[in-house]
């Protein structure tokens, strides 16, 4: 059995880890801390837990991790950064949900986080963990930086139209639209019910920290400078992220059909739809796959990418599970077979 | 591998039989009938099954169905029992989640459905499938009447309590709050969007189909005449059920508490709360739990018990998959330890 | 034109207030206090007032408010009573939308609120602001003590009941569901729409604040001692308050009917709905009115009234200007005559 | 007084005119039709109605509808080219809500609504309602065609841009989110709360009835052939719609913002939010306001404009209550200056 830690099990992310690693069949998840929370069990703040987890929250120390196998961070950013270079001398694999380790450019890193990055010397050996762009390179990783949400949605839409050089990548637009549960578990003004509920609204249009993500993700794989203009929308549901990408493509909707179904033809967790279709954000609630669907309106340049994820599965705690999976040479679907909740 | 066929495969109730199934390891769903959209692919009605069901709409007609082992009805009340006899004869078993078979007076059964019982022989038959109250007679049972899913959370909230004679069976009340996908997927402005989002209602008031049932289950466990007021309400969400039970109870809270952990003890699905909780729907959505918990106000006589279950789950499809591991000797939780989907 | 402050101009019920007074013809609100939002102008906070209100919060002192006629207190509880005296002294009127003047007994009210009562000598001044009960008073008064949400449900609901000595007064029970604005705004955990969105519970079953307002208020006016069962719960939507009620009455439903339809025959917002029917809370939303109807299941001793406010409106902020236009001698309706927003 | 005819008073935006137009000063509302509720009393049907009309529905016949001053037609597209003709010449003013009038090419018409045109050549007579833009044409009209809801906030927000040819007309995006009262009160399984609720999608984005509308619109102010991709999605909220434009324009966005400032500077109805805001569809709810702020992400050539309204009041009944008193010569916001309902 992988014994597992969960630093910081008491936000949706990490909760949505214990949801899906109660489950897995080679994981026993041995650690999940909390700092406000010590000396609580698990499932007295997560009654949904109860009879699945038998855990208690510990104050997040190196010394208790040390005995887990991998030590997944679902801390709000500039937490992993203080643990990571020390449980990875230990040989503990890391696998962060936080942003830590996503940009390849500390300087970068500051600028949108706010912050010093403590150890940028790692930042070079963190795999990125997009499965569907970078699977081998995950299977050797010690130390994975799981996407964010909003990136996770985005590139898997755009990928098969920039490997293949396919769209004109000067004027790209992702307008997205997330869940509610994207803001975390926070005593917040902005996302009580009372404010998000029965109202939407965009948000960070001036620049959201993903954007760098998304650019740095479509860059490497575009090889070349890309202009991408993103906008975030919060919509009043709890989970689920919509993209809706444009940009000018050549070629029929049929040959982009095509491309997309080859392109994804062998993974499990991304699934492109019959042209025509709508990808609906419940058909994917509490799965971990994306689902993809593609239009050309009135025949035009403009190609039209829809792309849906559940944020807090395949946006969070079940593309790191993916990750696991594969680090330790697991079946990579293994706890992550599970059907949407419809309705 | 059992095959299970499922007749009327396009409600909520049937899609969630779907859900379910198509992850149990003994079963394997070999028929899914649906009058309307006959020749469709399951998934292409419902996108959330893609990868997980290969089938495809059929007529529902009994040569199709006898080659199965057990016959799921998911229909609206009046079809399981126009084609039980007939698969019942030809030793298939027989599970119905309509309310065809639940009451055992006939007469009863036409007036609050409106029509004539046609083969109400059968209903001496069949086993009334709440495992916690019937399990030894529905291991042995070829036909089950499933629970609704206000009685349901009804009864387990009140059972120990009437097993053992400590309350006034004369006043009971239920005043019962129900999810909109209770009312079925049915073309219907009642259960709009724009009419029930954002509201909160009663409704049937005078009498629902429900109160009948809940008054024979009681009444059997009593062993005497009971005064119910039973009152539902519809609530802006679309799964969960959530019961709040009043009565004139003896004795002390303590003692009332340990009743119920002690009459639940064993019981893999009903989850005693620890005393002062208040469950909440969203910890059971998804999952086949109903979690119970009880106060005594003011330390006065009244007492109120608090149950929660996921009407599409415990409340239907969850409960008639754990009527038929009964049936089939199988573990009474297989396809069933899945985790509430929270947030 | 009247002079209005209002004091707590940020919470829900402060801008609610806000919302109607803005276009009352004859009053003008001159000063709007917050402590944190000092300096900013109230439609930067709430643009949903921008080009009703020119107002800018300014600091909550005596100094200030003292030049405006009437002072209402949006305020959470403890803070009215620190300032009321003083106002009062200078003639101006105060209405209090929090709870520090409605409980009689100043020992009570320390031990529901928990913390002491600085001005106890005022509290039999002040007049509980429900029109239908005191209207004559309300009109002769300096302070209003304006009754919480769940108490003006109940108590409309069960008044003509009680006053005509009609009910069993010793069994009674109110099951209430809130919509979450009830709540205020405060960043909490509980209230975010991940929490509250999609769930539905009860809360506080083992003692509410608003248990003794509604047993006092009961009280009064059936002249005995009241046993009342008291079960608040959340329900997913913003806005609203539904009250099932339910007692031992005498007498036939007819008779019930017609007492209800005369006891508020000329009140112009507690609206008795035809025998038979269900209000929703969906019919009041952003109204002053109650809508109440009456049922007799089975026709039995049990009586069932269902009751419905909007809890910001006729819950607080509509029902607090209903006072202020009986103390100034306006007409009681005056900005009142709004039509709830459906859908 | 003006009499005010409505036909088809049982939609969404037919309730709707009668909840502004019930308080109107200036106007009686004295038809109300609906074929499937002849003889019932409107505040049967809607009880948020009760104590503000009088009338009851009657079948919709030229010979009662003669006797009103202006017939508004909230009914299917279909109906209203039925009865026009005979109405105008009768002397009665239409307002149409509905599409029959709205593109001024009788064929493309046809093409998008499936039937013929039975009256074509009323279409040119017809004025596009859209006051911010025709209000001289609106004062003198006789039949108004009503802009739909998402052109509504589509045109709005691109208005001053094209205007003054600051804008790339060949590529522009318009990404439309829309609350599900704009599919109207009809019994459909697609906006059941089940289906919509906590779920998002893009729908009919190979072509939407709105399309052309909005491209007729675009290219009357632009004087030039116009690019549009418009990509309307479901959002699970009741009322609102969320416009998110994306173009390349010329100038610094101090320049843009100015030039929406002074543009909408004496709208009552247009209101330009300081730069930097985000709009929120609460903030305008049951009121006839469009809010909109300006964006230029990373200092790029994009610009990115937010326009909000709510559906059924700017982009249906407020806006037609605009047109009738620009129409009749009185104040244009009469019944108008209502705040919108927040929380």
């Amino acid at each position: 059995m992988i014994r597992a830690g969960i630093v910081g099990g008491t936000g949706y992310t990490g909760v949505e880890l214990l949801r899906i690693l109660a489950l897995h069949t080679e994981v026993e998840v041995s650690v999940v801390t909390s700092r406000s929370d010590t000396g609580l069990r698990v499932d007295a703040l997560y009654p949904s837990l109860r009879g699945y987890i038998d855990a208690v929250f510990s104050l997040p120390e190196v010394e208790t991790l040390v005995e887990c196998d991998v030590v997944f961070f679902a801390t709000p950013n500039g937490t992993a950064m203080l643990m990571a270079e020390q449980l990875l001398a230990r040989g503990v694999k890391v696998i962060d949900l936080s942003a830590d380790f996503r940009l390849k450019d500390a300087q970068e890193w500051s600028k949108w986080y706010g912050m010093e990055h403590v150890c940028p010397d790692l930042i070079a050996d963190a795999v990125y963990g997009l499965p569907e762009l970078n699977r081998e390179a995950i299977k050797k990783a010690d130390l994975i930086a799981c996407p964010g949400c909003y990136p996770t949605a985005v590139q898997l839409g755009f990928l098969p139209l920039l490997e293949n050089d396919r769209i004109d990548v000067k004027h790209l637009i992702a307008d997205v639209k997330s869940g509610v549960s994207g803001a975390g578990r926070k005593a917040e003004l902005a996302t009580l019910m009372s404010e998000t509920g029965e109202s939407f609204k965009a948000y960070a249009v001036g620049g959201h920290r993903h954007l760098p993500e998304i650019v740095q993700g479509l860059e490497l794989v575009a090889r070349k400078s890309v202009g991408l203009t993103f906008v975030p929308h919060l919509t009043p549901m709890i989970r689920g992220i919509h993209a809706t990408l444009y940009g000018q493509a050549q070629g029929k909707l049929d040959d982009v059909q095509a491309l997309y179904e080859q392109r994804y033809a062998s993974e499990s967790f991304v699934d492109v739809l019959p042209q025509g279709s709508h990808p609906d954000t419940r058909n994917v609630r509490g799965s971990n796959n994306c689902q993809i669907s593609l239009h050309q309106p009135q025949g035009g340049q403009t190609i039209v990418v829809l792309s849906v994820i559940d944020n807090l599965v395949k946006g969070a705690a079940g593309q790191a599970v993916q990750n696991m999976n594969l680090m330790f040479g697991l079946k990579e679907d293994l706890a992550l077979k599970t059907i949407a909740l419809y309705p």
